[in-house]
């Protein structure tokens, strides 16, 4: 199948489209949506461009039961040169791959994916909202659907793209937050699913986030399923800490998500000569950092924020106020680099975004 | 809302029915459903009794991207009486719940759902096979429906029940089968998700399967997530070994999932007077146990194959043969009773079956 035969089933009248202060996250979506079908005897086939509709499933699709799928994240940006643009989609779809090798889901063309996300998010171009800090979030996903209720892989999916035109996520400016420990809940575990974008890792973790969001935090820190001693995630974000000068963030070690946020902040740290270094770090070793005043900083990563600093970290009966609950230098400095990026005000030197047209 | 105030839209057109040969295991649905849906300012509301119908869900709907979802799996048997009857659905229902309190899933009145399972089954009473070691299958489960890309609890769910009759599981009587331990992959780890009955348990298990059933074994027998060291359960069933007269099984630790039929395992070896004990078991144990020559006897429990005798077991470069490869004497004394109170044709002296009139 060449790449580029999408077929394309316009809609007959658009959807009136929210206000930019109304978008929001993840509530609204534009006119169309990219689908592909996926049978075991003939592998992918008909990719299409659709009017956004309605999924019409047998109740016993696999999806339901269980679980099987994968998804991703990521947005397009409207530039100041009046352009929209995509930032490392080649990365968001590799890891679609990785995550559906480890969830037994058939991969898929990674030229295809990409033309199917230029082209969709070209149809609904004018759904890329222009004012600042905004941008059209793509989320491509793949369900099993087969009608079976035995455990075992389906032998049909549907790969699916839909787009969301989101709010700015720091509407008054990039603020720092305040995390909380888990542990009682465990997120991930070597061996499991934790380093694939799989709908069970979020399913789990909710009930961490409610407990946290319900003594006023922003988000769980995630600590490692062995021996609950070392840090592996804030909420759905990767995490970093400048310690002494030196920046390090958890190993890769198959409980984590590779974020492509978080890889484009090594690189950049890297490249301004910034010592970084991907480590087991426990909470002992940050309490340590704290009370030896070498904490300089600690933020998240991801791509609905950026980069999220945080401003107190709380475990058991000890709150880190981290750079005086203030917005960090170096957390500043990635969240305008890679805005700036994102965005067309900064030079691309990484050749990190990739252009509609 | 008054539990038995059930609206019933019946179908048309009745399906054909499968032949008893051709049933299988969860491939044919009968031609009724029960849905009933919750909405977060109206709790659960308009309980039906629907034809069974595909489920238009709008594909942003929060189960296709962080599987919020649990399910049962229950089964209704006809007896030699000419009557239908389940077994310890009160169990499942209250299993779903737990489910559902760890998923942040909102519960459902338990009286409701049985009256929901038995009328749906009344109203398809004609899809319960009638040949011996056959039964309807009964599948309930709950979706987040809401549509929303944020990571949080939805505000909207459904709540479905399906039916499928299902064929003989030993189709030429109760055989063992050959299970490989699976040292790459967790099922589970306390404090994640793994003693509720949701989609991303089985989805992670999907590529140890794949593996094991490649290399010609039935079945994945589970570590524990912390030290790849002590039993947890077999493929989808909990697991029990008879050592020197005494019945072990791994004990509920957080990470296993607290099965019914185990349950009424435990409940029948106590009333039969056979030791039983619910306890830490590591592979090395049992190894040893092996070479002592009292390694009598192994088996999984569920509710597909009630149980299911382990006649090899293969580990690294081990490969214990299990009382010649046959089925042993317990393993078939609690089929005979589990499937011979299911059926009716033994005095069910604990209550467990509930009549459907």
């Amino acid at each position: 199948m060449e790449a580029h035969k999408i077929s394309v089933t316009k809609v007959m009248t658009k959807k009136p489209k929210p206000a930019n202060d109304q978008l929001g996250f993840g509530r609204h979506f534009t006119d169309h949506m990219f689908i592909m079908d996926y049978h075991i005897e003939k592998g992918w086939f008909d990719p299409r461009i659709v009017p956004y509709q309605a999924l019409t499933l047998d109740p016993a699709a696999m999806i339901f039961h269980y679980g099987q799928t994968v998804f991703e994240g990521l947005k397009a940006y409207y530039t100041d040169s009046n352009e929209i643009q995509l930032f490392r989609p080649e990365e968001n779809i590799k890891r679609l791959n990785r995550s559906s090798a480890r969830m037994c889901i058939p991969e898929i063309d990674p030229e295809l994916a990409l033309t199917a996300i230029k082209q969709l998010v070209a149809v609904d171009k004018e759904w890329v909202p222009t004012i600042e800090g905004t941008s059209l979030y793509i989320r491509p996903f793949i369900v099993a659907t087969e009608p079976y209720l035995g455990v075992a892989p389906a032998k049909q999916y549907q790969f699916i793209i839909i787009l969301s035109p989101v709010g700015a996520y720091y509407s008054e400016g990039i603020n720092p937050v305040k995390i909380a420990v888990e542990n009682q809940y465990i997120r991930a575990i070597k061996g499991g699913t934790g380093e694939a974008k799989t709908a069970g890792n979020y399913a789990g973790s909710l009930i961490a986030q409610e407990k946290v969001t319900n003594h006023g935090f922003a988000q769980v820190l995630w600590l490692d399923g062995y021996e609950q001693k070392y840090i592996e995630e804030v909420g759905s974000m990767n995490v970093f800490f400048k310690i002494n000068g030196e920046v390090v963030t958890p190993a890769l070690s198959g409980s984590i998500l590779p974020g492509i946020t978080r890889m484009s902040v090594i690189e950049l740290l890297k490249q301004w000569g910034v010592p970084v270094r991907e480590t087991k770090l426990s909470l002992t070793d940050l309490q340590a950092a704290y009370q030896q005043g070498t904490l300089e900083e600690a933020f998240g990563s991801g791509t609905a924020a950026v980069i999220s600093p945080i401003g107190e970290l709380h475990y058991q009966s000890h709150a880190l106020v981290l750079n005086n609950n203030q917005t960090g230098p170096l957390a500043k400095k990635l969240y305008d680099t890679l805005t700036g990026i994102q965005y067309g005000k900064l030079e691309d030197a990484f050749n990190w975004t990739v252009s509609l047209t």
